[in-house]
């Protein structure tokens, strides 16, 4: 039996939406930094689309995608946790949790962190001959004016219920902090602009299975002065 | 108890997929036709991403996007099904099905469905207050040179297993079939790049819950002369 591993990037959000449900579940994997900008032929084996994150579990089985690891996660690993299995019992609920995390990792993502991460992240490591190396300002432009719709529609959720996507902690919550964590790291999310986005947030911060995400640094992009800070 | 309802366009890839889903499932909806081009207060309500399809069950239950409806049906209305439930029993191919509905919901949709829709149906019904009315070549010629991988892949699937996913016909069929019958309304699959693609395709189109679709007709713009044809 070998250990489970992650090929991950510690700016590909839905890395960090694997990393943090494998915490909840208090999974020991191996985790292999990959660059998300450089096509891979090892990679495009296992994962055909090209993107991170890819899971392959003890028993070889390999699982590409940020939510459908995360779905594997929950069928796989999920059953001894109870309440905290991530997924709610029923299927309209379970049909809400899937909602938010295809929004938060499509709209969001592609509305907001894409733009971000691509910009401020990847070109910076990129090679000349890997790609375009002076970032896009209207790329950037567009991130900082959707961010704002994104944080008070999470305020909308969490001031109507107790977690994003109802009673119970859930996927969606970590599909949702995990794009917001590269967002803040990169000091772009206006967190004066919704108070009850803001104490979702330090909810989800302060769990033990964020702090790996907090310790994230990034060579010659430097986090936001609060990016570590629970009580932001 | 009142009758589960769709709301849906013809040419909504995502809707087709419920549409087949439901079909298989001998599952009696009410379907209301909606403009995707246009902002709906009302849908909105049901789905703030703004997209179709809209599910509501019989118990008033709204459920939004594709994928989401589908994995509520396979919950739902699946169980009775047995081997046709549309997802297998072992979480590592439940995730070959969930990659795959991904797969084609969004990356053949977003490389191929999408413009050609957009640009070709969509443009079409929009009156100018609605938007653009002439279509942008460019996107066309993307679409036509990316359906030639999709098709591959689809044929490199399906030359290799019984369906695409797998052993059992399953959601990633009818994700794929649906979107494929789009692009084929249109004359735009190109159905001699690849055999195996090809026989896939007439295996899906030939079930009962396909027929429906085969029938839909567009004013002003004519299905593709084999479109209808089991046989083409």
């Amino acid at each position: 039996m070998t250990m489970s591993l992650l090929h991950h990037h510690p700016f590909s959000a839905a890395s960090r939406f694997v990393r943090l449900v494998l915490a909840e579940y208090d999974e020991t994997v191996e985790f292999v930094e990959e660059k998300p900008w450089v096509r891979n032929p090892a990679l495009l084996v296992m994962n055909p689309a090209g993107t991170l994150p890819i899971f392959v579990d003890d028993n070889d089985t390999v699982v590409s995608g940020g939510s459908v690891i995360a779905e594997y996660l929950v069928e796989t690993k999920g059953a001894r946790m109870g309440e905290m299995r991530l997924m709610p019992e029923h299927a309209a609920d379970r049909a809400e949790v899937r909602r938010l995390v295809d929004w938060f990792s499509h709209k969001l993502h592609g509305e907001v962190t894409n733009y971000l991460v691509t910009e401020k992240v990847y070109k910076r490591r990129m090679t000349t001959a890997e790609g375009n190396n002076s970032p896009d300002a209207a790329a950037i432009r567009a991130a900082r004016a959707n961010i704002r719709y994104h944080i008070q529609y999470i305020g909308y959720l969490a001031s109507r219920r107790n977690w994003l996507a109802g009673r119970e902690l859930s996927l969606a919550d970590f599909a949702a902090a995990a794009e917001i964590s590269c967002v803040d790291y990169l000091g772009e999310v206006p967190w004066d602009a919704d108070e009850a986005a803001k104490a979702w947030y330090a909810r989800v911060k302060s769990r033990p299975s964020f702090r790996p995400l907090l310790n994230d640094a990034l060579r010659g992009v430097p986090a936001a002065t609060h990016y570590a800070d629970l009580d932001f």
